[in-house]
């Protein structure tokens, strides 16, 4: 399976009165995760875009543990369960404060969504080629 | 069963480059939704918070079904299903375009906690008196 | 001189582990207020948007007087001193809580923008010709 | 002259509907800049924080020169042309794409201030000693 890890300092901007992250705030973590994931296959969201291809979220589901901190130094994981087979993809993500103290973890579901034709797509073949060596039996 | 409605104006600020609301910014009018909500029953949710009673969000779910766009007036649609009866409280959230076209909507799980005793706890008795009006067969 | 007023209530996703609203979250304010601003002229920023014109932000200067809180109902006071006669515009804005606490003062430079020249240009003379009355002798 | 550089890299989440990163988000980029640069000197702010002292942002100067844009790896450029000898402190700022566009630059002052006592303080000696030795002649 594939699955990736970045790490992400918390900003004082992403607290809140109540002296953690705003639940708000963890979905640009999620996004850095899934972002870095990409980029570590070698290609960049960015260079989705570039070719038409857009990636909006479409469904979330997630469970807050333990509030993340100001200047927490935070690990997101981001893992693909499944490769995508059609124009959905479900990312599972978790974020860790040091090496095992789980604080969040998320399901969200995007599409693969072509800008130009405003229509549902496919996964571009480079990137799928790439993923495939991880789920070799 | 008690509901309410508030609407919320889209800031440039809340757009991202795909040119609507970013994902993550549906929390806060959520949020929003909540807050106009706990008012309109004669308590504010900082009276809340001046009692030492803070509101952690600890479980969403959430789907995504039209993009809400730059200066869009949306009405956040907020309901409670159930009375809460310990230290959890469930909300339903819809966020609509006009009168009828559903945009988001989201279950939203929060805990009354206790701040200085750092623990659980329920909601406050004058809060659950108003809304026990709304529950009446 | 054109001055308009708008309102803002402050959410939690606003403040900071400071307990007040993050510095940089004031920007969105000053958004709404000068977007209500234009808007009470007959003509919204969406609309110049749809006309191919965008008002980037190219300066701020700005003072911090007071915090604002959560939940506090702010008064954004949006003024031009001048009209535009090229294409910048300078917009004068305060932030007061009730009455007369004033909490924060900015001034910010924008310029008008041909998104499809991809260069300079002017206030459309609709958007002029509504704000001359306010400079009349 | 004490001067610190460190790396950010845009969210999607911090651009807007003009495509590029929306005013407002510069300024968590440049608190980024400033934690990184007095963590550099041995003491964290969230440390600062610990021993009761804050640091509100109180006056910013900022000129947007070129739009930053999604993915970008910006360079924060944090320096401190003064050593600060009251409750005041002014960083200059800037921030690059690659190694030589500059996009945006700023002056902006913060006050040290005593969280308990509820007024304006000094920067803590330890800290100091460590930034004089970048202005000794």
């Amino acid at each position: 399976m594939f699955s990736h890890e970045t790490q992400i300092r918390v900003r004082y901007a992403e607290t809140d009165q109540m002296g953690v992250v705003y639940h708000g705030n963890y979905f640009p973590f999620l996004e850095s995760g899934r972002v870095e994931a990409i980029r570590s296959l070698g290609m960049s969201y960015a260079d989705l875009e570039k070719i038409g291809i857009q990636m909006p979220v479409v469904e979330i589901q997630c469970k807050y543990l333990r509030p993340a901190r100001y200047d927490d130094l935070l690990r997101v994981l981001t893992s693909l369960p499944k490769l995508p087979t059609d124009h959905r993809i479900e990312f599972h993500q978790e974020i860790y404060r040091d090496s095992d103290e789980l604080l969040f973890k998320a399901q969200i579901k995007l599409y693969f969504w072509d800008k130009d034709k405003n229509e549902k797509t496919v996964m571009p073949a480079a990137l799928l080629d790439r993923l495939k060596s991880f789920y070799h039996e």
